[in-house]
């Protein structure tokens, strides 16, 4: 398995020095676990100048949990001083080593760190890394894939078990809980974000924090979560009926939703530009009179972050590739009343390889529990 | 209440002007629910110019949690575009409102973000507003305190029912789960921080993760948790011994940083050095010869961070008010054996009024469970 991050950070190395940066200093978390395999929080990877790669880390990453350990081969340098930054012990390395030239992460580093950087290596010209990690993690390889596809069957494995249960007067609070637990019993990490459940008036609501409230009967009740394996990330979201028969405000709000969802998941194709996929789902719920009701996005990639790129937005740039894992999640949210979210994680593959690959399988049929 | 925060602003809004700033916009997420009274994730707060106040919101805050909701009285703006960057909007507002100068979060902005701000506003001068708000926020009020004091309540209940279950063959992962669906049972918003719960080689690591590894008889068994009452994060840990009587290096070590968490806690008085709260703490493990072993700090703030100013280190500058709460939370962790942590929140008070205030009030004898 080192070999594969060792390719990683060689790819990278070979796209700074094209860039003219001597060596590069990594410091977004999930960029620095893609390029060293493994690593404690705060830790920082300088690659170069020449060969030398070095994983500096605030603490021992090998006393800490699986995931902070870095993969074999890499040098790790445990800073003796536990609160120094080992963003600004890269900077004074990279100098020391004769490096001119130093591309950071911008968008990562704050400007008192980055002011710290320039000020314990003066001579040392800083430039921008930009997202290059970023662009680096947007197509998986096998193995990442297969971590995603079993961070969706847990998921799913959870969700599952919570609809044989009575749900009736427990809160969205415990509910949540629940599901989180149950991740955790079929092998998780942990949950892959905080996990949302809305009932009634709350139902439909991306990113509802569980409240109090309790279920009731004809509520909506939406459920969205993912599952932590190995560090990959996976997201699904349901929408169900509670006890009787659904209203027809109900049905019609879901076949809505679904539809769009439909229409996003099978827009997904090699080549497909971003916004298209936003578009096909955008499209079928601003024909029902909900465009005003949609989110910034219809998706968004998924692996080592829940939500990395791409992002499948209306003015994105970009088109999507074979290998790349996203969620299509389009809902609406009809004030007062509540509303329907369908999310799904897929793998974009090529037609002749059957079409996108489904990671997340409970069903969306609407289930009246 | 919400003359409350309209206070804070005021007082922070002299100091900006004091600084030659003529607005201030904070971004930094306890920051701006400080000032807010509440705001959704990712919100920036605009002071002045002038008396005029603004909080920029990715999305409608009345719609989201409790904790979401801003103070009356304070002028809400919800971006059109919801990718918008909330401090790019204040610092455009900034401008267009005739400011000269604004003072910015730059230990928060990212260098991209910074960047960002100033290409919308050329002519607005970006100075450093630093740690302003931090420092604003260290010393509570008795509505704070009172919050505080309710989260360390639910975190000793929490604590207290798990010692009263069998603990034995269950995994460190399960329990930590059971403690944070306790906490919440007891009217926790959520959990303050990651529960960490640490069983036989384990026991005793700072921020261990918990793993799947089963309590066994004669473990030591530390457990660190904390809940978030509107906001407020308490903070306590303990350590135990399971089954059989402990054995007589176990008995030993817990006395040692037990004897240091009680220098510690009495160390804490209005006017002593932050330094020397530590050092009260740190020469008692010294002198056991676990100096080594030590963590970069013996105890830290506790209010709307977990882990908040004032820092209790060896290098540490200034000195405790009363009104701070704070944690005291020496640990030793022997490698392959386990170890011993033990920790409080507190509220430093005057000689006059009792000394220090103890929170957190679950039992530090050393339990056989």
């Amino acid at each position: 398995m080192s070999e594969v991050y060792a390719a990683r950070r060689t790819r990278l190395r070979e796209r700074c020095e094209a860039a003219g940066s001597e060596a590069a200093l990594v410091s977004g978390g999930a960029n620095v676990r893609y390029l060293a395999g493994g690593a404690p929080a705060g830790a920082a990877l300088l690659l170069g100048p020449a060969q030398e790669d070095l994983l500096l880390c605030p603490g021992d990453p090998f006393t800490g949990t699986p995931g902070d350990r870095p993969a074999e081969g890499l040098r790790v340098l445990v800073l003796p001083a536990p609160d120094a930054d080992p963003a600004v012990a890269g900077a004074e390395r990279a100098a020391e080593a004769g490096a001119g030239s130093l591309a950071v992460e911008e968008h990562h580093l704050t400007v008192a760190r980055h002011r710290a950087l320039g000020s314990v290596a003066p001579r040392l010209r800083l430039d921008d890394l930009g997202t290059a990690v970023e662009q680096q993690r947007v197509v998986k390889d096998d193995e990442e894939i297969s971590s995603l596809r079993i961070a969706a069957e847990i998921a799913d494995q959870a969700l599952g078990e919570l609809l044989e249960s009575i749900l009736v007067g427990r809160t969205e609070r415990h509910l949540a809980l629940e599901l989180e637990r149950r991740l955790v019993d079929h092998g998780a990490g942990g949950a892959a974000f905080p996990t949302s459940v809305g009932t009634g008036p709350n139902s439909g609501l991306a990113g509802h924090v569980p409240s109090d409230r309790r279920v009731e009967e004809g509520d909506f009740l939406s459920v969205c979560l993912g599952a932590d394996y190995r560090g990959y990330r996976s997201e699904v979201a349901r929408t169900f009926v509670i006890g009787t028969t659904p209203a027809d405000w109900q049905i019609e709000l879901y076949e809505q939703v679904f539809a769009a969802q439909r229409a996003g998941r099978e827009a997904l194709a090699p080549g497909t530009a971003y916004r298209d996929v936003d578009r096909a789902a955008r499209v079928v719920l601003e024909a029902a009179g909900h465009g005003e009701r949609l989110g910034p996005r219809i998706g968004h990639g998924v692996g080592l972050e829940n939500d990395e790129d791409p992002r499948l937005t209306p003015s994105a740039m970009g088109k999507l590739d074979a290998c790349v894992p996203v969620t299509v999640d389009p809902g609406v949210h009809l004030p007062g009343r509540g509303g329907v979210r369908i999310d799904d994680t897929l793998v974009v593959r090529p037609e002749a390889d059957g079409g996108p690959e489904l990671l997340t399988i409970t069903t969306k049929e609407l289930l009246a529990l």
